[in-house]
C-alpha cells in the first residue's frame, strides 16, 4: 500500500487535535490548535494544515496520507457540512469536508463526535467483531453512535443517533435542554447533568454532604465522584439517581435495535462503578424479559486521549 | 423466471391466511385455516399444506413457487423459530421455518408481523423508494418494523423493533403490560389501549359521554371512533390523549434513526384524523428543532386484507 496512513481530526469546542494513524490503530504523532481562535473557517483550515505538515513531512509528506476523517459537533456525514453548531465559532452551514479536502488534497469524510467514537470502538476497541452496538458518550452533553449490522446509522438526513435528546422527564418542570426541548436525558446523565443534580440538592435540601462546602456554581461531576469515593451518602444518591434514569432510557434503546452491547464513553465514565452499577440495574429492571441480563454494558476500551482521533480516522479507511 | 410466484403467510392468533403472490404484488388466491384448532404444530403445517395445494395446483403446482415468507407473532428471522408466543397454541420454541420448508419443499423465511408489514410497505406500498422509515402497527398491541438504509433492522438476536414496549409512563401506577413491564406505550396507543382509556374515564369520572351507554366491559376503540364522529367530546379527548402519548414516543424514535417517514398501520388507523392529528401535533412538539415538521407521518398504503400476506411474501423474494 503506497499510502499507509490516514489523518484523524477531533474537533472540539475548545481544542482541535489532529493525529497521523496507521492501519493498526496507532497514533504516530499529533498536533493541536485552539478552535476558538479562528473566527473564519478558512483561517482554521489553513492553521490546521500548517501545523499538520510539521508531523506529516517527517513521515514522508502528504503522498503518504490516504485521507482524512474528522469528528466534529453537528457534522453531517452525507453533506460533509457542519450545520449550526452551537459550540463552534462558525455559524450556519460550513462545507468543512470540502474545504479540508481542497486544502490537503485528499478525500475528507466527517461525522459527529459520538459516531466517530463508535467507529473507533468498532475498529480498534472492545466492539471489534460486533455487528450491533450503541455507543453513548457522557460528556458535556449526551451523544450517541448506533451501529446496526456492522454499519453506522446516519438516517434519512445524516442526523440519526441523537439519543441524548430523547425524553426522560415529560413533566411541566422538566429541565430545559440546550436543544430547546425540555426533559432530555442529556440534562440528567451528562457530566453537566450530574453537576446540575448536585447543585439542586445542595440548594434545595438540608441534607448533610461534603458537596455543601464547595462553591455551588462550580460543583462538577468529578467533585461528586470524589465525594462518593470518600463515602458521601448524597454523592452516592446522585449517581444512583443519574444511573437509574440513564438505564431507563437504555432499555428503550434496546427495544429499538436489540444491540449486543452498549458502550459508555466520555468524562462521566471516570466515575466507574458509581455510575455503572445503577445503570446496569436500571436497564435490567426496565427491559422486556427477553433481554434481561442479556445486553452487555461496558466502558469504552479506547484510550481517552486517542479515542476521538482513532474514531475519526476510521472514516478515512472506508 | 421459471418460478414466478411466492407464498405469503399471515399467521395470527385466530386465523392464518396464506396467499399466492406474483412479483408485482398481486395476491392471486388465498386460503385460511383456524390457528387455534391445531395444538400440534405438525398438524398445523399439514393442514396448511393441504389447503394451500387447493390454490397452488390450479396455477401449476409447487414447481411454480419460489419460496415462502411468513409473518408470525414472536417469529425470529435469524433462527426461523417462533419463540414463546403468548397468543399461539404452541409453547416454547417452534422451528417453524424448518417445518414449513420440509413440508412444502421450498425455502421459508419468517419474521414478526410488524416487520412483515414494513417489508410490504417497502416493496408494494407508500414506502417504495424510501431507505429509512418506521412502521408502527396499532392493533391489539403496538408493533414496529424499522428500516434503515433500505434494510430491515433485526438486531443482535433477531428481536429488534419492539417499540411498543418502550415506556411512556414511569410512575408507580403505570398500566401493566402483557410483556410483564409497566407503562409501555402499547398499553395506551393500541386499540386495546384506547378501549382501556375509555373504560377508565367512564368508570372513574362523571363526564357526560355516549360511551357511558355501552356495556363498559365491551367498549372498543371502534366505539370511541363512532362516538367521536358523532361529536362526543370525551371520545375526542381520548384520541387526543392517545395521540399525544404516541407522538411523544415517535419523537424519541426519530432521534434514534432519523427516518424519512413513519407509517401507521392496523386497526386503530381506521380512526383517521382523530388519531392522526394529535399524533402529528405531539410529534412536532417533542422532536428536536432540526426535525420539526420534517418527518412525514402517514397511514399505510396497503390494502388491509392483503397487507400482511404481501409483507410476508416480500421475504420470499430476498
Amino acid at each position: 500500500m503506497d499510502k499507509p496512513y490516514v489523518l484523524g481530526l477531533d474537533m472540539g469546542g475548545t481544542n482541535s487535535v489532529l493525529g497521523i494513524v496507521d492501519a493498526r490503530g496507532h497514533v504516530l504523532a499529533r498536533i493541536s490548535i485552539k478552535t476558538q481562535e479562528y473566527t473564519d473557517i478558512n483561517d482554521y483550515v489553513n492553521a490546521l494544515y500548517t501545523e499538520a505538515l510539521k508531523i506529516i513531512n517527517p513521515i514522508g509528506g502528504m503522498e503518504m496520507i490516504r485521507g482524512i476523517g474528522a469528528g466534529a459537533p453537528n457534522a453531517n456525514y452525507y453533506s460533509g457540512n457542519i450545520e449550526n453548531a452551537a459550540n463552534l465559532p462558525w455559524k450556519g452551514i460550513v462545507p468543512f469536508a470540502h474545504l479540508m479536502s481542497e486544502k490537503f488534497g485528499v478525500p475528507c469524510t466527517i461525522t459527529n463526535d459520538a459516531n466517530a467514537a463508535a467507529m473507533g470502538e468498532m475498529m480498534y476497541g472492545a466492539a471489534r467483531g460486533m455487528k450491533n452496538f450503541i455507543m453513548i458518550t457522557l460528556g458535556t452533553g449526551v451523544g450517541s453512535g448506533i451501529v446496526i449490522d456492522g454499519r453506522m446509522v446516519y438516517g434519512h438526513d445524516g442526523f440519526a443517533g441523537e439519543l441524548g435528546h430523547t425524553k426522560i422527564d415529560r413533566s411541566a418542570n422538566a429541565r430545559l435542554c440546550g436543544c430547546g426541548q425540555k426533559g432530555c436525558i442529556e440534562t440528567y446523565a451528562s457530566a453537566n447533568g450530574v453537576a446540575r443534580t448536585a447543585k439542586e440538592i445542595v440548594s434545595s435540601t438540608t441534607k448533610e454532604t461534603m458537596l455543601r462546602q464547595l462553591d455551588i456554581d462550580k460543583i462538577t461531576s468529578f467533585d461528586v465522584f470524589k465525594a462518593a469515593e470518600a463515602g458521601d451518602v448524597v454523592a452516592k444518591e446522585i449517581f444512583d439517581y443519574t444511573g437509574t434514569l440513564l438505564g431507563q432510557k437504555l432499555a428503550d434503546f434496546v427495544a429499538f435495535s436489540a444491540p449486543e452491547a452498549i458502550f459508555l464513553f466520555g468524562g462521566l465514565t471516570k466515575s466507574g462503578h458509581w455510575i455503572m452499577d445503577p445503570v446496569v440495574r436500571s436497564l435490567n429492571e426496565n427491559v422486556m424479559p427477553l433481554w434481561k441480563n442479556k445486553v452487555k454494558v461496558m466502558f469504552s476500551d479506547l484510550k481517552e486521549a486517542d479515542a476521538a482521533i482513532l474514531g475519526a480516522s476510521a472514516l478515512a479507511w472506508e
